[in-house]
Order: structure tokens, then sequence, then C-alpha cells
């Protein structure tokens, strides 16, 4: 068993805000992440997944599959857009770096079997302070 | 001469869009960049000052009151926010990454005269693939 | 369950020595991290903790209350010191990678259980050619 | 039990392909890296052991020696060389990142048992977006 | 004035050696470069442009047209490629850092005039520890 | 003409205190950094040098040397050391970032001359968040 990760980057707007909370009622809990208007990040995700090796290629995927596939299924979906308001998989649902990360896994989970290997984590970087890891 | 620089974060939403311009224009220029519902980066601001050694302390410039006049005129202006709608300076400006970096040395120059050394530089960088540099 | 981590520095200055053994012994075995008047480092903390999702929030932890604690029970314990003068919770301990990491995990567990959620990692990065993980 | 992490870095050259198959073939399967005049990498090797610490010293392993070791039976045979051709660990073998991962496993397992410690993982960072783990 | 940067990547294979001198005197000249298989790098180019600023766009360049041309003119012939043997423009040239940024910057001087701005700088990043600027 | 850089890094203690101010004073001017037990950093350190390429070897400088001679002139000297206390060429001098980039300078001026290249750049980087450049 061997595991290999791929890299890929989006830039997106979010807002972290309930709309059944008071705009105050949504400061108090969520900060500055709570400004009506939006803010953004560069989120920098890796997507690990695990296999077998094929002893004719050495490889347990082959990365432009992979590539392909996460920027089919979840760059292209989230990248330049509005977290909260432009992306179908995310439609009302909270937009933290949490649930952000297990809806990139559920996106991902069928396509990777796919590719004759299993996922074994996302890790979404929001900031270079904090980042997130699902293992489903 | 020596030359000092201090590196602060913020996180913002923009697009690029001229509201005299049809959406279907806006797209052909801007790309990804004009999506409507905006989208954001995690900038990174690198500010470099010059000036003489003051013998006494070893110092050009003292990294904590550059760092709090950075973040004062600056960074509480533009973190967490939208820089189309929520910042003064950039108001009717386009927010491309050249023109965000002249309006923070705009911000910055007075203020870093009071410390008693000289703006040198504002680099801006947007994502790990472009920046941009001003000089004055 | 999901993993979240926090990335904290501070800055230090510390030495490997053991008064019990002479000045060429501990020279011997710790090389140039022996030198008699301290050497330093930019420490990077990653503290991981784990935890169910708030569905209110989308939160496995309030980053800003984990940032808060960390820095509370950890930072301001170490940040511009001495790791083997100036901080009580590693007197009389040496201040190896190893030895420093545990201790923190020390300072943070029963905290992070009072956020909700349980302590994963803490890895500490003493170079970028060299980092300790411990998981409890 | 706590885990340790030294980073090595090699400069490496060379090409996925099986002499078996067409020089189309080979195309079609490993694209651009299957250039016949080789391509190349700046490789980027985490080492990770594990062990208990030694309560005299604050280690679990020693850094110095542990590094060393690495160069010895790793980094020697592969730093500014052809994977494919000079190196007598990947004779007849692909030199994909997760066969030459695996193959670094089997070089330093041994080697590191003589440290008193145990092999944890071997990453191996192709490039800024690619990477892979092997655990044994 | 403001100068804007534009980063990108390409992995290729190389040597540093002179066929009308010895392989001992390569070898003593160049040393691990002189490998007469080869080894290879992760080059990281950044090109910086400067030109005034566009009033209706807020662009010094447009990063796309910027990235396209970039792209075209020099990733294409050196991304996967041995610069000593795949080269049309480094043919019969030494490979060393110096020489590859030069001619990448003889290839981007015309079609980045083409774009209304000038070109500043090329840096060329060979290894975390090394890089090269050229300006012209 | 054409720059080239080389990285080396090193890891100190130091502090910022004048003996003939009170221990109120120096705090109050250099903040945390005056800590009596010291603090420290890993510092990285960037040297700039310029010159003509040789057509034979297409170097501006070998790197090999350029390292050694900075390895023997600064690094021996600074690694693992005190910089207030256990350096012959600070002594007596203020250690801020900028005082130690210029006694740098000076170390150096002189040696990579005699590599048949001029000095242009000490970049000195402290902290992730601040870094100071010198150039004669």
């Amino acid at each position: 068993m061997i595991y290999i990760t791929r890299r890929e980057c989006f830039n997106a707007a979010h807002k972290l805000f309930r709309p059944d909370w008071s705009e105050a009622e949504n400061l108090e809990r969520f900060g500055k992440c709570a400004n009506p208007n939006w803010h953004g990040h560069n989120y920098v995700l890796f997507v690990t997944v695990k296999g077998e090796i094929d002893p004719k290629t050495g490889y347990c995927a082959n990365l432009k599959d992979l590539s392909s596939l996460i920027r089919t299924c979840v760059i292209d979906q989230l990248d330049h857009k509005n977290l909260n308001l432009d992306v179908a998989f995310m439609k009302d649902k909270m937009t933290s770096t949490e649930v952000v990360a297990i809806e990139i896994w559920k996106q991902l989970e069928g396509p990777v079997a796919g590719l004759g290997c299993k996922m074994h984590c996302v890790k979404l970087v929001e900031t270079e302070n904090n980042y997130v890891e699902y293992y489903g």
C-alpha cells in the first residue's frame, strides 16, 4: 500500500454567517469571517489516495488522471467562485474549512474509486496558519 | 543606507469589472476574475523602507512601530473585507493588484516618513504565481 | 471526526547539555547544540485537534479560541525566551525538540478538552530540515 | 513513542518508459515523463523514524547520525545522478516516485534499526504538486 | 511605472560539461554537475515586466496573456526536456543557470514588447539554495 | 552583467540591549528582544554577487567556491553561536538584523572580489515577517 498526494489550488470568496441569526450574533460567533460583503482566500487542496502499485507502470495512480479528476469534480466548481452562492454542492451549507473539506471528499470518493485506488485524505489549507484534514 | 522589509497578510474578496461595461465584456477582459459574486485571495504584503541606522539601537526602523503603522493604515482597512465595496481608499477604483499596491503606498508614505525613514517598495503578492512591485 | 490544525511561531534560545557531564562530553554528544553561550531557533508549532463538527457553526473548534489558548498556555511562555532558563514547564528538562514537543502537549491537553475537542498531534519544527511529532 | 523527521534533498534526472513498449506507447502512458532524453527534479526526501526518548539526551535519535546515514545510504547514490542509469538499487525498476520511495525505504530500514529506532515513513516530494508516502 | 511578475515552473535534465575538455577536466571544474548521464531540477522562473497602468483595466499587463506568452516561448521548449539536447535556443551553449536565464530573456523580449510593456528581470531558481537574475 | 545568489542558513542566539541603559530602558526600546537570557532565530542569508559570464564555463561565479567562502567567512562564525558573545566581528556592536547584515557584507567583500566578481547584496532574513537588505 502506498499513498500519493496531488496539490491543486483555488481562489474563492466566502463568509461565515447564518441567515437565521442576527448580524450581531453572526459577528459575535464568527468575528471578521462574518463580514457581510464577503472576504476570500487562496485555498490549497491536497488530495491523498492510496492503493497498490501497478508493476508495469510503477504508478499507484496516474497523476495526470488524478489531477484532471480533481479539476473537473472540484476546482472547476470552486475556483474564482463564491462558496456560499455559486457552488451547487455547498448549497445551504456553512462554508467553514471543515465543511468544505468534507464536501470535497464526497465529490471525489466515487470518481477516485474509478481510477483503481481509494481516497485517504482531503487536506484543505485556508491560510498559512490553519488547515483541516478529513479521512472519511 | 539600509533597506528593511516587514511582511503582513490580509484575506479579502474582490472582483475585476467595470460597471460601464456589459457582463460579457467584463468576462472577456477579466476572465474568471470578473465573476459577479466575487472571489478572493490571501494577499501577502511586503513593505520595504530605507534609511540610516541609528547607532544607539542598531535599528533603521523599529519593526514593532512599522508593523503597527502598516496594520493601522492598511491591514485594518483590507483584512476580511471586500476590496470593491468596503475600503474607503479603493472607492471607485479597479481592484487589480497593481492599483491596490499603489493605493497601499499612498496610505503608508506619510506615516512612514514619521518613523524617520522613507518608503522604498510595496510588494503585493496575490497568488503564488503573481505579484506586483511599486517604487513610488 | 475531523482534524483541524493551527500554526503558531516562537523564537527562542536554548542549548543541549547536561550539567552532570563535562563540557567535552556535552560537545561530543550534542555537537554544536552544546555551545555554552546558547544558540536559537524560529520554532514553528502545529497543534492538531480532532472532534465532531457543530452543525450550527460548521466548526470543529473555533480557531480564534484555539489560537488564544495556544498563545496563553504555550507561546507566551516560550516566545523570545531561553528554553533552559526562562520556562517553568521546562525546568530541569532537556530542551531537545522531542522533549519540548511533549511538554507543549501536556500544557495543551486539558485546555483543549475545554474547547470540546481532543488533542491529536503536536508537531514542532526546529529547522527546515527537522521536526518532531507527538501523538500523546 | 515519538516521531522525528529529517529532510534531505537530491537533484536527479530520470524518465518513465518501458523498453518493451514502443516509444509511442510510452508517450501515451507516461506523457511528457517519457521524453527519451530525460528530464529531472529537485527531489525532497522526508524520513520519519519513531522510538522512545533517551532520558539522558532527550533524543529519540541523534539527528546528526540519522542525517549521515540517509546521506550515505541514499543521497550519495541519487544526488546529481540519473535514476534509471546510475543507481544500483534502482536497476531494472521503474523510476516513478512510488517505486523510488519504496526502494529508499529498503535502503534505510536496516541501518535505521541500528540507531535504536524504527522506520515510520518515507515521504518523497517530486514537485510542489505531488508527493508519495510509504509506511512499509 | 509598476512591475508585475509571473511565476512559471519547468522540470528539466541537464549537465555542465564541455566536449572539448576531458571527462576528468569536466568533473574538476563542474563537480557533480558534470555527471555524464545527466541530472535535473525543478526550475522556477520569475518573469518581471514593467509599464504604465491602463486606467480602464487597472492592468499593467494582462497576466493571462503574459502567462500564455511565457508558456509558448519558454516553458513548452524547456519543460520535461533535456536542456543540452532538446532545446533549439540552447544549442551549443552551456546550460548553467546564468546562460539559461539570458537565453530565456532573449526569447521573451520581443513578445513582451508586443503586450505593451517592457522586460525588467528574468529570475531563474535552480535549487532552493541558488538563483540567477538578469536585467538585460 | 548577471546576478547570482547563494542561500546559506545559521541558527543563533542574541539579544538587543545596551549595557549603558537600564534593564527597564532596554525593555522599553527593544521589547521582547531585550530578554536578558537571550532568544534566537533560524537566520537565512542570501548573498548576491554580480559579474560577467565566463564563456568557457557559463559561470559568473562557481557556486561551490562562493558557498565555501560564505561558510568559512560567515557561517562558521555565526552558526550555533551567540551573536553578542561569541562572534569576533560583532564585538561591541548591536546585534540588530541591520547591523549583522552590514558586518556580514564587510566579511565577504574582499574574498568575493577574489572570485572575480563583486558583492551586490546581502539579504538577511530574521523571521518570515522581516528581513534586511544591504547594498554596500
